[in-house]
């Protein structure tokens, strides 16, 4: 269920390459392959012999790309950006990579994730005379690298990212090389490949490096910084006070299935949480089905794991990957449907499991349940192939606020209720992080998994009061993770 | 697979809606629904209070309507069209609906299908000095209407009706009225439905209707006009000559999976393809997967069948649902893939059963194939749920030559070495008929199969002798459906 | 003053080239400089090696053409066509050059004028059978050559000229020549050039020769047909009852200044016009201004005669030769204006002669009197530098009605009271006749004088009766040509 | 000849509006009567209750703002900018107004003008961490008032303009007022105007005060300050160290001929220029013309001096104020033209004296030249309404370099051989002077006259080195200003 407004929204995808005449274009395809991770901006850095020159812009990347700009766009190294923006910031100059022209050398810069003390460090600058050119809090780091006292560019840069908390995969180009840099947590994912000619790629997923052609390296690890030249790859450390935490949300709904995480295929790892979820809230029926396209790997494990068969009970249009116009309200209550539709013949009078990776509102929840029904589903049981979302995340994804999430505000049977599902079954946190088995030593699975419990693997700073706020009126009852109505 | 070029092109689809406030904007969600049936342009006339005004364009539906542009088109009335157009023919006066603007009125016209007759019907009309706008066959439709005899414009339709022959599910909107008509085989799909207003909807699939709000009314029958106007809907015959013989690629390909024809859905049509190709050409293997997002319903039926599991193998770009730059040549043969990826954490080491909805070209089944052998994949196996093409369409579907189909040109060996799978299977005729399982009593299971045996329903007219001779230097010499390289 | 909506309106520029490789190009350059002739749709026909192809759509010539569309229309041939639309017909549909495509053979055609005929040829085509693609009048020419009984095109061509009534400036592109054809009473100006390797330049004013660096060869003669193919020119006959009389308002208004038609220079013969609205209502002042751009030959003229200064009064923004965003009537009368301002400095306390070339509806010269006296100006002598327009035009100019002509239904007096003006003075025939000074010896100095006189050269065909009707209700009290408010 | 790459290049428009509920119609109005100062790019921010948001874009006004997204910017103050930028450096960042954005405050700038001293400013504040937005020196303002030690901002701006050096006329837009600065020579035009609703504009121009209805107020003076908020207007100095030295090229050629800067109408002062020309420069010809549209007020000033008819001899296509497209070297060659031709009916057989009001690298001049001898006339003697162009501007005038001026590299008579003109005479210094007739006190009749004479009213700063290289390459030959060939 990708792209709905009430779905989850990732703060970006990056793609970066060094040494090959076809940048522009790799970084085109790689972007295209990222797109998942952001659809309100793209942008792409182009270094032509030292020279940097960007184009950015709203929209898909087939927005903001033809063919004549993009033949433009000749240089061997490139960074790129995908970008998702809250309402209020969707302004062109907050669309990455962002572009820094000094008197004697150019930089650009693009990023995933969110800083927790962003804010801080920009009142702290402002007040010194610092002017920032966009709202966002990726700026920082520039900032923070042209204001250090050391005296070489990579100790600069390794003197800023001291400086800044939260989550964050960072891309930097310059006239000479590439850098990319992760937090100490590894909250985002960032990986490394190899193209056949000897140039490099460091982006969001390998999904993009299939998308380009090239050979998976490694993944970047907490708190490294990688440096990409002429003479080649260099990796270092800006810390050594680095646990990896990697945002769960990532395996349960983000990435594309055919990506691999830390060596974890996501796919894999998602027919795991189905399955899981089977064993936790089984239930009679005659077919499991998925909402398309995020939840077919999960609904897939569960069949599998349940013996019920595995059914195409909804089918998404394939067109809507794209703006499109909305209908009202009104005919919305008409039935007016762009974009899912349930299959009649498969459905009617039959009882369904369906699987869905996540609720965030809960509003595209009701919406399908009432789809099957109308459709003459008999009985709909509703199992998430996650834990209830209840809490905020500061690292990267857009829940700035407890209340957006139904989770933190209904019990289990009050939500089922909303829902008017038969059944409701969410997946726990101790088989999300067997499902994805990634097993580095860290606590958690190695994983984030704050949203679901409120521990969060470091401080919150700017963000510590609003969230004690918020959490003082909510009341978190559940401690069961399954309900059947009635 | 669909919107490849290599794949097959339906050559429209329809959508007519009387009696709602809301008109333009069904047209164009119902036109949504049906945009898998030609990208390549779309258009909609509406009528308000007697007054029709069309607007249509190159390009998807969305690039040809933006909502400043819908918001105009207000009316009680409408029909639209999407087309696929073949190459030469990419020209915006072919683009439908067509518009017909009289001194004393106006029609427009929309046309799924190919006529057989209407090089020599065009000719003999210009010959008297007849102008045609396109260089559509469609239009022969109005033209004929205009210089029938008859005296009411009911008589008029039935008699041009007569004069053409092949196949045609044609909408025709008046300035009182909104006509329906299928040809005499019923090659194309027609549904009728009802807005919960009292308005009708008249379109190409049921999907549409689902989209709409539309509650299925019923299928438009081989010889049948259609008449909606404010005192309601009449069904009267042009002939009675008929025999029901709907596309068989409907089933396999084209149609979406929610829909149902003649009472059969899609999606449950092509997982019994899939469990009777599981049952004609079985397979030691570790897993089954489908192309998505046409073979998902096969791979499914296969798998179940087969008892192996179903797994997702190969990803699909869900934006590329619209234009983007395409790479080069030389890159492509690097490994830039914009549009479909494998699975390697799924498929490597693994002996995949791969199932695909039907060949055309080859050079999709080839490059698949091989995306699967370089992400690791020990065997494929490829299994297709339809029966080999061998002769060419002259009744909507774009194959109009059998040079261009692999399988009128290679043995089974041949192209198996040719796609470098380790067995290849297709699915016979019977077993296609029996998986549809249309219980009317026509031949074939009431299903057009030439394309697979050569057998036509109809006298070919216009398009005998090409035929003739093409098939002269052809040699179909399989009699076998499945073959394994050892 | 030209693009005022309130202003007059010509129906089109035609350019056509044979025999050269920049044919679409030179077509493009030769259109620009007739985009004073139509501003709301354009398009070019190209013929390469025999293969016509258009492209058109509605907006400036530089809204529908690019410089990569431009460069994909290669060929040795072209028609071009600009045109203005009346409110009710600006479809695409209509955009020129027409192309049509036969089974076997493709013309394209673009017309300048307006048929008086056309309504009853359409309605007896129709009722045979016939289907028209435009709701213009210039497409019976097409469908008359069609259905001609003679047996070669020539003679078609030449059969249909003989049908159809009114003023024409025809051209016409086949696969292998480019024909042009003048009406019998030459309304519409057509002029041929050539190229210096040896190409053939047909268009309707020399401005556009001069603009492709082309040589002028001679003017199209009523009732001429021209043929230019590989052969070179052929210039025949189709009809010898010819008698010219050309529009005056290309001289008056339409035509750019740098252009000659029948051998007179448009900007001298608006200079004699000025000169003798000087001689026919002289005034003491202390300067004359001209409307820019279009009345400023007129103002010269008036000032050298007069012996008063010539001077600038007022400056029209260079920029308002394209779409802009109109301001509200809310803040037109709070002095907003977009296009047109009066210089403070030269007119604030002078008595001016303000000269304008023509007045339609009277709302222009309204706002520039108030304009000028808003600015200062002690005195606006308002002299029109040709006859008083009180008829309507039915060969090519977008007067339709005289209710739409201020002369036709005030008394000098009560428009001098309308435009606040010190006095009103307009040309007289006789002195527009002799400034023109065109000697062939027809009628009116070889000028259609009948928007002032009402004395057609020709029958009115299909617009007798609403003539007739519209002139009952009218009453022409003016004799005289001149009035000063005491 | 306004828009020709050869000719001058003014670097920008600047308006401003407060208190009215149209601020921002009323700018795009404004900007619009602006146009001819700049067409690379233009914005708008406006301030709607204290928050400011920005629209900019490459392009003419009219490419930017379309009726939807003016609409959208609703108000009640504004600022808006429609600029010229050389070849390197149209950037969308540099695209004004310039919007900040802090964490506790909006502001937004928009300059005309040029700074001496920005590259020292900027490689200071670099030095110490600052990062710019945009490669446009005017950013500089910014970046010091926030780096005042004062303690309002007031006095934070007026410290920041005492460092600034070079020309400037700056608005600022805040989130409670409007402001405005000029540099302490006023090299840059600057009036206030007010609205009938008590509104106020500031502008560069007076035409732009016309074209919103606004009256004049007074002209900004050399070391001011203006302060408009809701309290009303407030005017201040940051230094009294000034001396008029206004631009003579407004005079000369940039601004429109409607507007008045410092009392005098500029139209009114090229009539004195062109009058000046003739006493100085006399000759026997048959007639003056100018080039239109810029050098036809000098035209009539030598016409009316001299005793010799004015005529247009050159004719301008009307709709060349925007893009269009350019003809290959070859096909100009052929004698394509697309902006302006020759009147041969005027001018052939005729001894022609032309106006152009200044000559750059004179390629326009021998262009023009022969297309009036090709047009056969027989003698043409070039006037220039301006003194030779020998000296580079460094206040916001793009002439960077001597050497792109052709009067600083060739003798009056090697400009006249270059041209192939009869004849070639420039105005003197003094009669410049005298045309303007400013009687301020201030040295030259108060204008900046540096790139005639050298002698530049304030340190160059920066450019001083650069100055002395170039000057020490260079020869300024000439005494004289005319010259005939015999």
């Amino acid at each position: 269920m990708q792209l709905e407004v009430s779905h989850l929204n990732e703060e970006c995808g990056v793609f970066g390459v060094w040494g090959t005449p076809d940048a522009a274009f790799l970084t085109y395809t790689g972007l295209f392959s990222l797109q998942h991770r952001g659809q309100e901006g793209a942008g792409i850095t182009i270094n032509n012999n030292g020279q940097l020159r960007t184009k950015r812009d709203l929209g898909l990347l087939n927005d903001v790309f033809n063919a004549v700009e993009l033949e433009k766009l000749q240089g061997q190294a490139a960074i790129g950006h995908v970008r998702y923006s809250t309402a209020g910031s969707n302004l062109l100059e907050n669309i990455q990579p962002l572009p820094f022209n000094f008197s004697d050398t150019q930089f650009a810069l693009a990023h995933n994730g969110n800083l927790t003390n962003a804010q801080t460090i920009r009142q702290t600058l402002e007040s010194r005379g610092a002017i920032y050119q966009s709202s966002s809090d990726s700026e920082n780091l520039m900032h923070l690298i042209r204001l250090s006292k050391e005296t070489t560019l990579d100790e600069q840069i390794k003197d800023a990212l001291r400086q800044i908390k939260g989550g964050f995969a960072y891309l930097l180009l310059t006239k000479d090389s590439l850098y990319a840099a992760l937090d100490p947590n590894g909250f985002r994912p960032l990986v490394v490949g190899k193209l056949s000619n000897g140039g490099f790629v460091i982006c969001s997923e390998t999904c993009a490096l299939s998308a380009v052609g090239a050979t998976f390296l490694c993944d970047v690890q907490p708190g490294q910084l990688l440096k990409i030249d002429n003479n080649g790859l260099a990796i270092s450390t800006y810390t050594t006070d680095t646990q990896l935490a990697i945002c769960s949300m990532e395996f349960i709904y983000f990435a594309r299935p055919d990506s691999d995480i830390y060596g974890v295929n996501v796919h894999s790892a998602r027919k795991r949480m189905g399955a899981l979820l089977a064993k936790e809230h089984p239930v009679k029926a005659d077919m499991v089905i998925g909402v398309p396209n995020s939840s077919l790997s999960a609904a897939m494990g569960y069949a599998q794991e349940s013996g019920l068969p595995y059914e195409m009970g909804l089918v998404k249009n394939q067109y809507s990957g794209r703006t499109f116009i909305q209908p009202t309200k009104k005919l919305r209550e008409q039935g007016v449907n762009m974009k899912l539709s349930a299959v009649r013949g498969v459905v009617a009078g039959k009882r369904v499991v369906l699987v869905d990776d996540s609720i965030v509102r809960g509003t595209t929840s009701r919406r399908i349940v009432k789809l099957l029904k109308d459709a003459g589903a008999a009985e709909v049981h509703l199992r998430i192939a996650s834990p209830e979302l209840k809490y905020p995340c500061f690292y990267g994804i857009d829940i700035q606020h407890a209340s957006e999430l139904i989770a933190a505000n209904q019990t289990l049977t009050e939500m089922c209720q909303t829902f008017s599902s038969d059944s409701l079954g969410f997946l726990s946190v101790p088989s999300l992080i067997q499902a994805v088995g990634l097993e580095t030593g860290a606590p958690n699975g190695s994983l984030c998994v704050a949203y679901f419990d409120g521990n969060y693997p470091t401080p919150l700073y700017d963000y510590q009061k609003q969230y004690n706020e918020e959490q003082n009126k909510l009341h978190h009852r559940d401690v069961i993770t399954g309900v059947t109505m009635s």
